[in-house]
């Protein structure tokens, strides 16, 4: 070890180094639940690309695994340290190096959080959609890594859409250079796109090349209160069958409602068994909003409040906003699950989720991105009883059983990390898995990189 | 090759082979120029999974290259025959097997027309955008073999973006199933978006799972007529960089307006040396383009022409649509280019274009999805001239070079195929060549998927 960080230091700086283990040990962990976490070896720094190409040769030498780290804010494990390894935190890149209204691209270091892209760029009249719940936090180097989705998936699609090009170090310090800046391209095979989600298990995303809109018109949102999740559902399906097309989709189920409920004064009524959220960012979100507002009805809503302006659109959001914190104050421990379904298989979904909780006596909070099928199932349970611990677990594992058997995927925008690599086989099949390792042996032919993750 | 047809006979029907050398040989092209190809050993046609497993254990087995065909309206070369391959031809799985508006999916074989299938959706009130010019022709299994695109591309982006999840049968014929068909999923690689624009070179796509949007409103369209193709770019660029999302952003320079004047009717004014044609699909389409209009006004257009209805802006599209045709006219054969570059670096790209023209004495027309920046310059020239077709063949090349200078890619859409491949290496890079070429051996170990291309 004294010789892995001395090889460090001939080509990075000292305060890029963190060796005391007090301070590398609270770089050990991401924010999921149920996810072990070793004792990295060393932390860096890097604030250059020749640096982090520093760091990759020094680890091919020496045969370390690299975990790479954005903010810490994901929710598989993905950025969990493992025994000795070097934990490459990219935080210290945080440049925004370019913004370019014409070509409606940025130019941006692993680093930059989500929120000050999303800021910088709208100054410019443009847009950098995806925007995950921990985007103040959270870094575009990290939803790069995991794919992430967000409030706006439902209409401006997922982080890969957005990610034109990228510079990476690869595992034995090489620089690859991956697609392009302008707006098509197609000269061989799409190396961007396997690298987005790909965990950090490829190579070390150093610089991205982003692609931008024009900034929408401010978005209007109604809420829908409905007796049953399945009239929810339906009114879901109907809303995209109809041709809308909604910047928001979202619902919460009856437990989620009444989580709220109790922790906050917003007095949902308490007969609420699904709470649909819908917005739209259009020319006229008005006329929008009271079409979706009549097919709400029509499926059985039992009340329609449309907001009047942004500022009431924002308070109804709210309620949203207050739905993971008011599930984690049910008991002392929540695990939240990532399973996305066809939209038509969204009323199934959520009937076995109630069902699982039932057999497992645990509370289970849904709030889903409804108009992307994506789900998020938050188990609550006591993490100091061991019995209950083992029923969230065996829980959590039969949604994402639940989520297959009805066509969809094990996670739609949280990645797979240590969390579900188990489960990963089983959505893949053998052939998958193994084309897929045979990509990774390609990148990472020592398994320096991220190893234990994914697969 | 008596032994290669006997086992192909193992598992297909008799109408499902064709070995008579006259017939073989008319399988032998797609429509690029300047690609050599070799004599086919035999064409099969086969009509289900089944079938197309049995083709590639047999190639497998006996070694013998396979090359993947739709309907051969590729332009680089991709699905020419070489000598003793199997031509595979998917031709005839042309069954659209769902049509799901709830989910926004379509799950389709490789053979369907891509025009089939748009009006299939369209009769639902769905959207398939994809639209290659050879839309009336083209499959869907070539479209996401070359990764195609199309006047929509400038909102609605290229094929894929609409290909959610593949089944794919393996060099040695077992059997992948890739992505999903849900609205978003993060599990593992994404081999689905690793396979399109593959080329065949990687797999043979069998099923396919699209994703579609709801249908827009028709467009309407302007015309606006420029002195110089530099002030035609310019107000491309002031179009995007001032926020409007037109459905279509075509120009036309010089060259190409006089090459239609002199074949149709349609008295473009000869001092015309740039057209722009942009089109809105938006509910206020004519609001959009009076925006648009006065954008071109102020760039410098000598005219522009608003369409009044749907039937005048097909009217005005005319002339884009006749752009090929009547360069095709000007000699006896043309080389059709494919270079995308930053929007922002388009008039230096026309500008430059221009100079190679002028250099080789050679007439070259450009189209351009000016809303990309991707351009179409048009060589012309006579094939039966060895010293002008050398000509040709360098401008050609100086066009891609100077696509690459100018921060931009070789191939916008129509792919690599043989015509390019000596410079996708340059656009690469060493160590993108080398994964690339890594994972082609991980899916295709034998090297016997579609051979000579790409690479």
């Amino acid at each position: 070890m004294g010789d892995l960080i001395d090889r460090l230091r001939a080509g990075l700086p000292d305060e890029a180094i963190l060796a005391d283990p007090d301070v590398t040990a609270s770089y050990a962990n991401d924010m999921a639940s149920f996810c072990p976490a070793g004792a990295p070896a060393v932390v860096v720094l890097p604030r250059t690309v020749e640096q982090v190409r520093h760091v990759m040769r020094t680890a091919t030498a020496l045969r370390v695994p690299v975990v790479p780290q954005g903010a810490r804010t994901g929710l598989s494990g993905a950025a969990n340290a493992s025994d000795g390894c070097i934990v490459l935190s990219l935080t210290k890149m945080d440049r925004i190096l370019e913004i370019d209204p014409v070509d409606r691209v940025a130019v941006v270091e692993p680093g930059v959080v989500n929120a000050a892209l999303s800021r910088a760029v709208a100054e410019r009249g443009l847009y950098y959609p995806p925007d995950p719940s921990s985007w103040e936090q959270c870094t575009i180097g990290g939803n790069i890594g995991t794919g992430s989705g967000g409030l706006c998936c439902v209409k401006y699609g997922v982080t890969a859409e957005y990610v034109l090009g990228l510079e990476v170090v690869l595992a034995d310090g090489r620089l690859l250079r991956t697609g392009r800046r302008t707006a098509k391209g197609v000269a061989g095979y799409d190396l961007t796109r396997l690298l987005v989600g790909s965990e950090g298990s490829l190579g070390i995303v150093v610089r991205a090349v982003l692609a931008l809109k024009p900034a929408p018109p401010a978005q209007l949102a109604l809420v829908a209160e409905f007796g049953s999740a399945e009239a929810a559902c339906a009114a879901v399906c109907d809303i995209m069958a109809g041709g809308h097309v909604p910047s928001l989709l979202e619902l919460m189920d009856g437990t989620t409602v009444r989580a709220v409920n109790a922790m906050t004064s917003m007095g949902l009524p308490e007969s609420t068994e699904a709470l649909l959220l819908a917005a739209f960012d259009t020319p006229d979100p008005a006329a929008d909003l009271a079409a979706v507002g009549e097919l709400c009805t029509a499926a059985g809503a039992t009340q329609v409040v449309p907001a009047e302006d942004a500022a009431e659109s924002e308070m109804l959001l709210q309620a949203r906003r207050m739905a993971l914190p008011a599930l984690e104050r049910v008991s002392t421990a929540t695990m939240i699950d990532d399973v996305c379904v066809p939209r038509g298989r969204l009323a199934a979904m959520l009937d076995g989720v109630a069902a699982i909780a039932r057999k497992h006596d645990l509370t289970i909070g849904v709030c889903a991105h409804a108009g992307d099928g994506n789900t998020h199932p938050v188990v609550c349970f006591d993490a100091a009883d061991p019995e209950e611990s083992g029923r969230a677990r065996e829980s959590f594992d039969e949604i994402m059983a639940l989520g297959l058997e009805l066509g969809g995927t094990i996670t739609g925008e949280h990645g797979v990390g240590v969390l579900k690599k188990e489960w990963l086989a089983r959505e893949l099949g053998p052939v998958g898995v193994e084309m897929q390792r045979g990509i990774k042996a390609v990148f990472d032919p020592l398994g320096i990189l991220n190893p234990g993750k994914v697969f």
